[in-house]
Order: structure tokens, then C-alpha cells, then sequence
């Protein structure tokens, strides 16, 4: 009667090397663009903010990227991750879809972002490096990153956007614990923030705000760089180890996804399942239907633009091609504090651009409701983020069940909820909200774009 | 430069039997009394209160028991658990010891507990219960058993001793979000909640005052039992799993431990890791010295009487032979909720009185600090129970390096600290305090034990 339910590999056949989506795409990845020239930048424009290594595998076209032992040495804590079959979901759903999902929040920071902060750390610790600025949302980058910190003993400086601040003292304790320094955005510590502050004394911060102050704060500081926790292609290769290890898990199963889902915020945990999928795929393998799942309150992908814009709220940063709300966007409050980027990594961005990835856009009501649904079959409450992924995988099952397909679903449980019941709390007491743009609001966010001529193409 | 820090087995190789340390004792257990008769207690005793299944194992002579499948079916999610070597606590320490560590945390509620919590649910299931009654202190179990609950598809009353209550409200909404009810103990609904309330309206709840009001709600009704989630002989049994898959990795790794610890509050995450290898000892296997490290507040295994007690204030249950300050006792304020029991495991406190294992006891500030210096080294910061496990383990390797010797040490790391960062936020604030009772304290709280006839020998 028993069946198995998980597939874990061994820490021995954990990866060793990051696969690099761009060299499989395509068209070429669009250049990063200095608003000051208009010019796509070189290394020597972001060498203030990342170290030399970073810069390179920023720009790389190798498929595969070694990953440092150091670095392995630490993510087989708790690499590889568990892939599951959640078959008493399947059962509660009546579908004969099966239903696997890779669960990320096995990390000790609970979800997939040490996966790049522990590289990101490493490298920084490599080239003299003394300390790292960052912003946070909800504050899993910023635990992860204070994490790493601890491990490669460098300073680490967050700047948490401030009603995440007030709502969540104990992801600052966390941060705390492991010796960061963590400061409610905007603050009163640089020239965004205070500018921010005069204009609005109560801002509330977003994560384009804390960006600008953690970009700031690095930039004035020789010993001192800056870590970027999503969006960036060097960010999306190094979570690459999650679909990675799939891959091999699947194989152990005997299946191969149909279907293939991941939520986006800034996109890293969806590139880190997918990527080396769509990479087979790219390469003349079995098609996938790949969905990207985003809350319907910060729409990037599914109504923003794809155009350049900046990754920060005061213009500092270069300007990259991407879906965009604007780089002033402030999305309403909701839960899902990963998913309020107002931009998309550039490289899920011509993904869906190029029809590869189909995005898709849900409620928070709908997905907390997924996501207990899912913890009553499973026993994992979701992370509200992950909750997005969970309802689109629900929302295939129950397909897959009307049209009597056996469809194979795969998506990224990319962290547990045990720092979310304060959400849960509200949407039980049914004091959750739904709010989405109007058409003209839409429209005001996207006015601000900058302009920039087209195309560039990179080297 | 590669080395290998976890010891992962297969879903295959997690242990199919329980294993069942009454088999291996040198004396008999001590009979359970019932307080009215003064004679040990038979089935029929236990019936309004536990499945039939779950009575046999309590009194079971069986060296091992069979683990269900459907139980396999949902521990297979998480199990079996990872064991770490902690070769960056090793070098922080300078010690030439090697620690090891079985890491529980990885469980969907963040602990040992629903190793039991998910027997426990089945077994009632099966024997047509529809409704389980429990008691939690800070949470860990209540949730646990609410978890299990939602994969059998049984109702789950939770009483919380009400400062955790207040305290915590998020492990309300973990356990409410699994479709359990929780209640702030002592409450209203119950005779025993009413008396004390008549009492001392403001009383902020304890261990035993929340077991005696779900005792009560238990036998109310017929539909209905009770579970406990440790100092009983089958939920040490259940927590088996632990010890016997800890002793494959050890293997894996190529060493076997001279120093075993796990922290004791009512003893089932000890009994978990030890038992199996004091098994091993006590059949001629190498000597371990195997250590229960407890808190200096409540000091149960180190300062309390090895005498018959009541399990709850209301003195409802029937009387076990354990140590005990006292069914009265109420510990002072500390953050460890899961060890504030006044009693202890009659299994645990056996082997305490024949000389296996070794108790000591330490403040919470040093365990703090030892929490913090682990999760520095380590990347998990442990729960707070466990920093009593962490403090002694690195006494033990800082023992090692004085005396020059490689010992292997082995502790159970029972669950993360996720969901305590407020304790930790009040230890980075230096306002943790350190209260110990002395010692005319100690003798009022042990004044009150009830008188029975001994010895006491089970059939």
C-alpha cells in the first residue's frame, strides 16, 4: 500500500555547477543601460555595487557556472531539497493530475533565498569585501542575506521597507540574531530616504525606496557592496540549483512535468525551478506549459509594460529592459511582501516576451485560500508567496480533472508560511482585501517611463 | 576540501518499528496507581481517555512495535530527518571533539512533535474517535496534534496555558489555519478552569491546570479522546524514530557517540534520540554518557523528588511513579514552554534514579547565548528547549578541548527558533531573567505529594 512521497536525492548528487539561461535563449538577453549615456554599461560602471565575479556571471553566455565548494559546503545543510508528491492533495481534488511540488522552506531562513545569498556572500568575502547593504520586503532576503553574513563573517546593513518593519519585529530579531543591521526604509540615514521622508513624512517605504537607500549606502563606502536578492540574472542563475536537482528528482519518479509553475516577484524563484526546464525544452526537449503566477495587485507581468525602466524608486540603478509598473509604483497592502517588486527580472521578462512563459495574475483572497487548502492536505502552510503558486497548480489540477487528462504539475513551494500568521490570521477572520488597479491608474503608473531608444542589443 | 556535514538515508530506510525501551530495562517500569483505589491502573481505566491500541503500547513489553503505514505514509513527508555534523560550531570552538546534531526542525511544524501527534491521530481515527482533546504550553504540541489532525480528518480541541496564549497568537492561527479550535487555559469551560479562576481570576495558566481542563472536555463526551504529547511510555516510543535513524547516520558517518544529549521538559525528544542507543548499551553495546539537560527554573530531574505524582493540578490523572516538584508547581516566567512540566517522563525518570543518565540543569541566559553562538556557526537558530540541549553540548566540547580528547557528541536539536524571536529580541535586549526557586521554595512545592504505598511493581 505504501507509495513513495518524496524524492531526495544525496547531498553527494547536489549540483556543481549553476545553469546559465542565457546561452540557450534565443534572442540575446537586453543590455543594461547607464541613464546618464544612454549606453549599455561595462563592468567598470558596476564595480562599486557587486564584486568582479558577480559582474562576469551578470554578462556570462557559459551555460554552466561552477559553483564555489565553499559555497556547496554551506547549501548542503539542507540541499538537496525535498521534491513531493502531494498525493493527499491530489486525492482531495479528485484530479488524475499528479501533483509534485519542490520544497524550498526546508533552508533555515525557511524559503529559497539563501540559495543565492550564501554565493553572493562568498564572492564578497573573495575580493576583500568587508561589508554588504541590501533592502528587504518582508524581510526573507534580508534574513537570508544576515545568515550569510554570519556564515562568511561580513557586516551586513538592511534596509527594511517600513511598515514591514513595524509589522515584523521578529524578521528584524532573526536578522538580529545572526548580527545584521537592520533600519526601517525610508530612513533618515541617506539623501533618498530623507528626500522621500520630506515629501511624505509617513511613507510607509517600498521595496524601490530601500533599494535606493542600500544602493546609496554602499556607493559611499570603499569596503562596502551591495547584494541584490532577485531580478538579476546572476541572482536567478544561482537558484538555478532548485530545478536542478528537480530534474534528477523527477527522473527518479519517473515523470516529467506537463506543466510547470513558479509565483513571481522579482522572478528568482520561479527562474530557479524553471530555468534549466525551459533550458531542455529550448534545446529540443519536451514541451512544457510554463506559468508564471503573480498577484493580481502588482500585475507586472500580466498588465505592466515591457519597456526600460529603473530598479529603484530614486533612479540610481542602470536602466533594464523588463515588465514594468513604473519605478514609482507602490502596490496596494497585501500580504505577499516577495511579490511587490514593481519590476521583473529581465530574464522572465523576454521569456514571456518570446511566449516561452504564460503569466498569470490571482487575488490574495484566492490564494490564501489555495494555500489552505494545500496545508490541510499536506500539512506545509505556504509562505502567502508560494500561496500564488499553489492556487495556479490547483487551478491545473481541476482542469486536468474536467478534461480527464493525467496532466504531470510541477511547482516551487518556495517557502513556508511560520513567519505569515499574521496574514493567515486576517484572511481566516475574513478581513483580507482585494484591490486592483482601474484601467486609469494602470495608465498613470506606466506614464512615467523613461525613454530610451530601441533596440540595444548586448555585445 | 570537500567534507560531508549531513547524513541524509532514504525514505526507504526510515524505520518501520518502534522501538520499545520497557523490553530493555533492568527493573520493571513502576505501575501506574489509580488515586482512588491506590491499585495500578487497568485498560479499562484508561478507555475513556485513549484507544485501545494506544493502552497495550503504553504497558507493552515488546521490544519493538510496528509503525503503521498510513503513520509512514505522513512522516515520510519529512522523514527521515537530516543529522548534521557541525564542523563550523567544531572550528568556532577549537575543539578537537566531533559534534553531530539530528535536526527535528524540518518538520512541517518546526519539531519532534508530530512524530507522536500523527500516531496518535491515526490510532484514534481508527478506533472511530471523532474528536481529540489536548493541552499546549507554548504551542509545539497543540500544533502538532492540529496537523495530524487535518490528515485524519479529526476535530481538534487545543487548550493553551493562557500566557502563551496571549503571548503567541500566531501559533493560535497556525493551529485554527488546520481547523482546530484553541482555547486560553484556564477557561470557562471547564469545572477545573472555573475553580481556578473562583480562585485566582489572573492566574496566566500552566501545563498542568491546561491537561486537567482537556481531561475534562475529554471524558465529557464519547466521541472524543485525549492525547498527550510526551511523559507517557508510547509517546516516548513514537518519538523513537529519531534515535534509530540517528543510529544509521552515525553509521553512515563512521562514528558512534561517547556523549549523548537532548533537552527534557516531559522527556519525549530525549527518550526520541536516546532510548534506541541506550537500548544499545543497556544489550552490552559502548558506554555512552548520556545527558538530560533541563531548565534551572524548573528543575524537575535534578532538584525535584523521584515520587509518586498527579500528571495535572486538578488531579485527575492517575498517579505515576516520576520526578516531580509537585502537581502545584507553577515555574517561573522563562521562555522554554515546552520544559515547564512539573514532572517528568516515569521512563526518563527511571533511568535518572538507575544511574543511565546524567541530568544537569543550566539558566536560560547561557542557553540563549549558546543558541545565538549555534546559530552563528551553524545557520538554524534552535528553539528555545533546545539551546538547553546546544549549551550542554558545547560544554561537553569545550570539556573535550581542556582534556585534549576527540569525543563524538551527539544532541537532538528538537525545532527551529522561528516562531520564538520575541524571546530572542528579549535576550538581545539583556532582559532575559535567570530565576531559580531556593531551596525552602523547593521544599514547600514537594510538601504536597501524595502518599502511596511503595514499591509498586507492574504486572
Amino acid at each position: 500500500m505504501s507509495h513513495q512521497i518524496k524524492y531526495q536525492i544525496s547531498e553527494r548528487e547536489m549540483p556543481k555547477q549553476w545553469y546559465n539561461i542565457a546561452a540557450d535563449l534565443q534572442n540575446p538577453p537586453s543590455a543594461v543601460i547607464h541613464p546618464g549615456t544612454m549606453q549599455p554599461v561595462g563592468p567598470e560602471d558596476l564595480a562599486p555595487l557587486f564584486p568582479m565575479e558577480i559582474i562576469q556571471q551578470e554578462v556570462s553566455m557559459e551555460r554552466f557556472i561552477d559553483i564555489p565548494e565553499p559555497v556547496r559546503d554551506v547549501l548542503r545543510q539542507w540541499r538537496p531539497t525535498p521534491l513531493h508528491r502531494a498525493r493527499r492533495l491530489e486525492k482531495a481534488l479528485d484530479t488524475p493530475a499528479k501533483i509534485f511540488y519542490k520544497y524550498e522552506g526546508v533552508s533555515p531562513a525557511g524559503s529559497h533565498k539563501p540559495n543565492t545569498a550564501v554565493a553572493q556572500a562568498f564572492y564578497n568575502k573573495n575580493e576583500g569585501v568587508k561589508r554588504l547593504t541590501t533592502e528587504t520586503g518582508a524581510g526573507q532576503w534580508g534574513s537570508s542575506l544576515a545568515l550569510a553574513g554570519a556564515m562568511f563573517d561580513l557586516e551586513v546593513e538592511v534596509f527594511m521597507v517600513k511598515i514591514s518593519f513595524n509589522q515584523k519585529p521578529y524578521r528584524r530579531a532573526f536578522m538580529e540574531s545572526f548580527g545584521a543591521k537592520c533600519f526601517a526604509s525610508p530612513s533618515d540615514m541617506t539623501e533618498a530616504g530623507r528626500a522621500i521622508l520630506a515629501e511624505n513624512p509617513d511613507s510607509t517605504g517600498s521595496l524601490g525606496m530601500a533599494i535606493s537607500e542600500a544602493v546609496e549606502r554602499c556607493v559611499q563606502r570603499d569596503d562596502t557592496k551591495y547584494a541584490l536578492g532577485s531580478v538579476l540574472n546572476h541572482v536567478l542563475t544561482h537558484q538555478t540549483v532548485i530545478g536542478l536537482e528537480a530534474i534528477d528528482q523527477m527522473e527518479m519518479a519517473g515523470e516529467y512535468p506537463d506543466i510547470l509553475i513558479g509565483c513571481t516577484g522579482g522572478g528568482s524563484n520561479f527562474a530557479g525551478l524553471c530555468f534549466p526546464f525551459i533550458g531542455q525544452m529550448m534545446r529540443g526537449g519536451d514541451e512544457i506549459d510554463v506559468i508564471a503566477v503573480e498577484p493580481a495587485n502588482c500585475p507586472t507581468l500580466t498588465r505592466g509594460k515591457y519597456a526600460y525602466d529603473f530598479g529603484d524608486t530614486a533612479q540610481m540603478t542602470p536602466l533594464v529592459k523588463m515588465h514594468t509598473l513604473g519605478a514609482g509604483f507602490v502596490p496596494p497592502g497585501f500580504h505577499a511582501g516577495g511579490l511587490r517588486y514593481h519590476g521583473m527580472a529581465p530574464l522572465v521578462s523576454q521569456l514571456v516576451d518570446e511566449d516561452i512563459v504564460r503569466p498569470v495574475a490571482y487575488h490574495q483572497t484566492e490564494t490564501f485560500a489555495a494555500g489552505v487548502a494545500f496545508g490541510k492536505a499536506e500539512g506545509i502552510l505556504p509562505a502567502p508567496e508560494a500561496n500564488h503558486a499553489v492556487k495556479a497548480a490547483i487551478v491545473e489540477a481541476l482542469k486536468a480533472r474536467e478534461e480527464g487528462k493525467a496532466k504531470t504539475i510541477l511547482f516551487n513551494l518556495s517557502g513556508h508560511g511560520n513567519f505569515d500568521m499574521a496574514a493567515y490570521q486576517e484572511y481566516a477572520s475574513g478581513n483580507l482585501k482585494d484591490e486592483a488597479m482601474n484601467d486609469q491608474e494602470m495608465a498613470m503608473a506606466l506614464a512615467g517611463l523613461p525613454k530610451v531608444p530601441e533596440p540595444v542589443a548586448a555585445e
